[in-house]
């Protein structure tokens, strides 16, 4: 058994973990499924798009040459040729010198190659006024100036918002080839663990981790698949990792908040596979482990759930996220610290902080207290490099 | 009939979609099916957390008194008790001038006040050498320190993140009442309107908007509804829309993208309720309407999906926030803009940017493009009291 114990940087975690991440299956599925999916394949259009000629505005079609030098004094007089139906498969032509009534949206008659807004144009019996002059192309959307058919829409790689589902309609997509969920298998270890439903006696707490990383998971794209609590023996242990691996594309265990408890863990994983980080150089979320067996992914969490959920942020987000060939897109604000962080150099520190008015401001206290994590609306990530951040300071908060 | 012809600011369609919400109904799930659900009582731990003194590291489990002046040169010495288990009931007591070693997690034994770290303790035989002081109550939880049982945990309207989720957990939470998911009706019009695996032909195009709308639904916690395409016909439209009121809390009717089609959709809701505003001053999506019958919101949304798009965001999210009852939460970043945004007062523009290195450009072009919807991040809100935005100005994107 050999344990690497060497603490390393946040970055070097985070490279570790997308790099043993498994690449993910396909499937394919429903356009109405599809939102927040990643594509697995280039997205294309079919056809052009608009497939015609197609009017921005209610008005009227012309050319475009017979508007110059239109204006409110002296209009230009075209013969009015009737109306294209929406839905109209066919708009017909006009000649230069008269024009049609097109909604927007509609089709422009051949010939025409612009469209005045109605506001500018007034009907007289058989003809039109036109009292302002437009430009070739004006108020219209040629074919395929949106998409040319054959070109890429949306690319692999891509978390579909309703917006790109909107745009996958309008291509004419149905189903989409995805990246399959990723399972995630979730354990929590620890003798002083009781489940949810229980009442804990002195010396007992409830699960709270396996609700935490499981949430987590599903927020971001997989599936939890959750297995419960495990006592803290080898075993046990070692017994339900293995079932966990043969089910799962990935184990999350949490726990194993003392000494002792985390070199369980970690010599179960040496056991079934290696440990390739164990400890990170972030507080809270040191004794991190990061090992891989049956070539999937195990990270070892803290137990206490504050600190195990800055570790789910800023390293498990990113083995998720490459468990699906996508990168992490984080939500974040910017605001001004209203006191100073003393921090360690050489050391990622994420402190939880109150957001208000674009002012940040620590949520001090004891790390172990879970009031924490309701309490702030996220972290400020003070870098390895810095001793800590002064009051005034403009930082970037990482909203979770 | 009479229709509200006057065009009413962003802020006063946002106070009248929250006005004519229906107030949700109420359902419990468990708690691994409550992410991003809407509390909807408010949610009490049952017993004091944590439930007993709790040891926040690895060490022991001292009399605080008994370590003053304890240093390097000259350690406290301390009688061995043996060691507290993790889980097990009874830690047990100490007297003055004894310690036992407590793992994190672990209960204090009655009598003990603090925990020194193990780094700055050493055993030897029967004693424990103590190289330095604690204060009482260091390193060490206190019971209901995190939350008093029948303490407020999570307030009513709040929605469930993964962070709460855990926190629940530990308080004994394993089902929640959650507002219902409102059923919202999806009715796309337009005679020039397509399924989307139809090929459309010259004049046709694929209803986008279903899609746009429906995952913009689902996206901000409602249930979308698909009612399909409707021609553009008062007698079909009046048809879909009172069968939509029958099975929805909703409604969204997209397109009628022309004058005319805007006035069949408005003169319809007339019919079965009444509209309370047609017109809203933000461009794109001048011509929304708003309006209710059986207690219902029906909004009319403009028909180009761009423009549907921005009153998505700028109105819809509120009225689904609203029937939830919980308020809009946005996704927002602060860029420098790179060009200026020319606009007009009186009216808010909502202009699409892309976002790069904290610089926002803005997506010109025709506004009528779908490809400016997956090319942009977000949209940028011009107030309606400024003619426009400087270039170098720093603006809040909305990120979408």
């Amino acid at each position: 058994m050999s344990l690497f114990l060497r603490v390393v940087p946040v970055g070097e975690a985070v490279e570790t973990v997308r790099r043993i991440a498994p690449p993910p299956g396909r499937e394919e599925v429903s356009l109405v499924d599809a939102l927040h999916r990643v594509l697995a394949a280039d997205l294309r259009a079919d056809i052009d798009i608009p497939g015609f000629d197609r009017s921005t505005v209610d008005g009227y079609a012309v050319y475009a040459a017979d508007t110059v030098g239109a204006g409110e004094a002296i209009p230009a007089m075209l013969r009015y040729r009737g109306r294209v139906t929406m839905g109209g498969t066919d708009p017909g032509e006009i000649a230069p010198g008269s024009c049609v009534y097109v909604p927007t949206g509609g089709a422009l008659p051949r010939g025409a190659d612009a469209v005045v807004m109605i506001e500018y144009c007034e009907r007289v019996g058989d003809d039109v006024l036109v009292r302002r002059p437009v430009a070739p192309g004006e108020n219209v959307v040629l074919r395929g100036e949106d998409f040319r058919a054959g070109e890429v829409v949306l690319e692999r790689g891509r978390v579909l918002s309703p917006r790109d589902i909107g745009v996958a309609a309008a291509v004419g997509v149905d189903r989409v080839s995805v990246a399959a969920v990723p399972r995630i298998g979730i354990i929590s270890t620890g003798d002083e663990l009781v489940p949810v439903t229980a009442s804990p006696r002195p010396g007992e707490v409830r699960d709270a981790n396996s609700y935490l990383c499981g949430s987590f998971v599903t927020e971001r794209g997989g599936r939890p698949i959750y297995l419960g609590i495990v006592r803290d023996d080898r075993e046990a242990l070692e017994a339900a990792i293995a079932s966990a691996l043969r089910e799962c594309d990935a184990v999350l265990v949490s726990g194993g908040s003392s000494k002792d408890e985390r070199d369980t863990t970690a010599s179960v994983i040496t056991e079934l596979g290696e440990v390739l980080v164990h400890g990170i150089a972030i507080s809270p979320g040191k004794p991190t482990i990061i090992g891989r067996a049956n070539g999937r992914p195990i990270v070892g969490l803290p137990g206490h759930p504050a600190s195990a959920f800055v570790v789910l942020v800023a390293v498990v987000d990113h083995l998720l996220a490459a468990m699906v060939q996508t990168r992490v897109s984080r939500r974040t604000t910017t605001a001004r610290l209203t006191q100073n962080i003393p921090s360690a150099r050489g050391r990622e520190d994420y402190v939880r902080v109150r957001v208000e008015d674009g002012r940040a401001t620590p949520v001090f206290g004891k790390s172990g207290l879970l009031n924490t994590l309701v309490q702030s609306a996220g972290l400020v990530r003070v870098p390895a490099g810095r001793e800590g951040l002064e009051a005034g300071e403009e930082v970037e908060v990482i909203l979770w």
